[in-house]
């Protein structure tokens, strides 16, 4: 008896006399003197078909085997005589694992996405998320063999952190003093030397700052984890917990950065077309018609390189009537970036050197003194898909920028240090997974594409 | 002009007339008319050597390239005439890119561990965690390829948490709320409805429970993300934020669970010998002399096992004298598991079947009543390393557990679901990624592989 997984028996090369496939019952059609059963395991989009008739011990108690159903079947496996599909099981036994009870929600009608949402532990099986979720798989291993091959180090970057990151306001506390009595100070403040870590301490924005010590010790890296954001803001996307890829390397420019990105999202890409054919079809068929072609858009054509002052002189003169006018020294709207890649260019477009103060501390200032060695890939459809920049390396530019920003020489001690020994030019992006997941699958909002999304409200799971 | 890094340029197969490679100096030895210049830009253990005489041109100001200072050297790829290395590169031009201050703290005597940790931001550089970090990189790796070669799906489990799993105190808490004035309920108690996600929030222990959502779903599955623990506990073995891999495969009993461990684990270590060659040999020589041997004793030989009531049976039998007597009903000591593995059996022992008073809720109960279906794996040197379990899939026997553990059944309504639709037999593991890079490379305290650890009064960087 072979034990083949759904995947393995669609993908047969021959017919088998003598084999066996667990999996849940998608639907079961009723005949007379026999019945199919859809099974399906998860391994991939399209269930095994399996024909139960009077031969079979167990047909006689078929109507047990309800949808979402646990089952076992044994048989042959043939040749199907029906359309759609190569294989089929000629069940000769047939087995109950788990049964499934008759308010099963994931019946053959068509759920809302918000309703899935609410059982986000039983959604995995429908069609579309257990495809979401496939591709989410593959393109994790993606962007680890990505790296990998090119010999990038990955590091693990902390959550928690007691530096609060240009202090940027919007990030979630981690405790363990008592809430409703901590110990204070004389002064009437809490006394966070109480505290697990004997200071405040914060879930991580970004594993950048981290990500360049080890820059400068193993050239080039990577970090690839969660990353969060307490944002009281309800869009399609965000989410307050989500993961991000950060790679950062040394003895890199700016020109070296923007073709590393390129290079991954076309790499990314690629490798979902090759290795997830069959749930990128669904896709395409039931989420986003267009999906083929803008993914075929990005792999197929060079990224147009143009300076941040050449695009907004562009867009100026475009005659394109905009909601938000766009002049020098504002970032780019979402309405901007899709008129550069979808009108103007109709390819991927990475918009570099920005104005100083519209970027962080951190970015390599360019010797104009107005703008930074920064980098945004513009993808059709999503807009802002990559973020990056070169680092500023030089010790002295790096504490005027500091002084700028009001930001302490004493909490970024670490940091600049990394400037006083062995200092190097390095540049890195960061690439948020999930939004790269709804541009590969189409899938509209984050929600979707995380197994258990953290938004406002909602931490259920 | 070629560009190589240090591990390509020290692999070279042929004398190559130019090339450029850019590094950090790790040492530098003056001789009347000449210098040599050791250079290592972390792709290797080993430096490559520079020869620097008064052909090039930045001979006389040789002084400059302190240790620790960022360097590119061009000239030529020559046999080297010198031990101990195959390539060397005979210097015609020398850069100094970033040269390091003399207070650079990484001078060549040696450092201790303890002020290693100190300098977190530079300890990369150094031989030892140059090493731990390529390993922990490949590492992680090999853990994908393991489970997505075998068709396993990646999934990201939720870090923030609504569930205190098992309630386990020792969780830190995740709030947006202001601590100093927190809003109240009329009662007095802290108002958590006004919080991020309206109500209180932990950072995860473990994955698992949201591991088997996906294993009903999509059959084999596999975390691995960050996990916390709020203890306040000073050990070499202990972190707060740890990495944690987790498979779960339905259809799957204790005996698949027990053969999937003993697979994992050695092709954990048999990748890391045959990729990491290089940096295992230094930690054999330098961390642990017994390594290798350790490492091949476990690869080489059959997992023994036994169950819990038959080790401790042997253990009683054994006339060994432990400091903490064994009973049939408490924990196995670090000591017993060190006498099975290494006195007894001499080899790695899975001890399955505990007594179901000291295991968690959810893991399935055995016939007899007294025992649960789980298993830890026990490896020389270390103890446990990986513990797992079937769990429990029917629903009655869960409700029962969940009532003597004095759980809620409203907090696990979805994990109750599991077992009303299509409940299936599965089964799991836990690995702490720490502790396995531990055991592969030697080093003995985990503050010493994690980039920057977090543990009580520590969280810099």
């Amino acid at each position: 008896m072979k034990k083949l997984n759904v995947k393995a028996a669609l993908g047969a090369t021959s017919a088998e006399e003598s084999v066996k496939v667990s999996g849940w019952v998608r639907t079961r059609r009723d005949a007379k003197g026999f019945s199919f059963l859809e099974i399906n395991d998860g391994t991939c989009l399209a269930n095994l078909q399996a024909i139960v008739d009077e031969k079979c011990p167990e047909f006689g108690q078929i109507h047990e085997f309800t949808t979402g159903s646990a089952v076992c079947v044994q048989g042959a496996l043939v040749e199907s005589q029906g359309a759609g599909q190569a294989w089929e099981i000629q069940a000769s036994k047939l087995e109950l694992i788990g049964k499934a009870e008759d308010s099963y929600p994931l019946q053959k009608k068509r759920h809302s996405l918000e309703y899935l949402r609410e059982i986000a532990h039983l959604r995995p099986r429908a069609n579309l998320f257990g495809a979401v979720f496939r591709v989410r798989s593959r393109l994790a291993y993606a962007v680890h063999q990505f790296f990998q091959e090119r010999e990038f180090i990955y590091v693990h970057t902390p959550l928690i952190t007691a530096s609060d990151c240009e202090g940027a306001g919007e990030m979630f506390r981690v405790s363990t003093l008592d809430p409703k009595d901590p110990p204070r100070t004389e002064e009437g403040e809490i006394d966070y030397s109480k505290d697990f870590f004997e200071r405040p301490t914060y879930l991580t924005v970004s594993g950048q700052l981290e990500a360049e010590i080890f820059a400068l010790s193993h050239s080039k890296v990577y970090t690839f984890g969660p990353t969060f954001r307490a944002e009281n803001s309800n869009t399609s996307r965000h989410a307050s917990e989500f993961w991000m890829i950060e790679p950062e390397v040394a003895f890199c420019d700016l020109e070296g950065d923007m073709d590393l990105a390129e290079e991954f999202i076309k790499y990314l890409i690629s490798d979902i077309l090759e290795h997830c054919a069959g749930d990128l079809e669904m896709f395409g068929k039931f989420v986003d018609k267009g999906l083929h072609e803008r993914l075929r858009f990005v792999t197929e054509r060079p990224f147009e390189r143009l300076s941040y002052t050449e695009a907004v002189e562009l867009l100026e003169n475009s005659g394109e009537k905009f909601d938000f006018p766009i002049r020098y020294g504002a970032n780019l709207q979402s309405e901007h970036e899709r008129y550069l890649t979808e009108k103007h260019f109709k390819r991927p477009v990475t918009v570099y050197n920005y104005p100083k103060e519209i970027k962080p501390f951190y970015m390599r200032q360019n010797n104009d003194d107005k703008t930074v060695a920064a980098m945004d890939v513009l993808v059709p459809g999503i807009g802002e898909i990559i973020g990056g920049s070169q680092r500023e390396e030089r010790l002295d530019r790096l504490d005027a920028a500091m002084e700028h920003h009001e930001l302490s020489k004493e909490d970024y001690w670490w940091y600049r240090d990394l400037r006083r020994y062995g200092s190097a030019p390095h540049a890195g992006f960061g690439l948020g997974f999930e939004r790269m997941l709804m541009f590969v699958t189409g899938v509209g909002n984050i929600r979707d594409v995380i197994p258990f999304a953290r938004t406002p409200g909602n931490a259920e799971f």
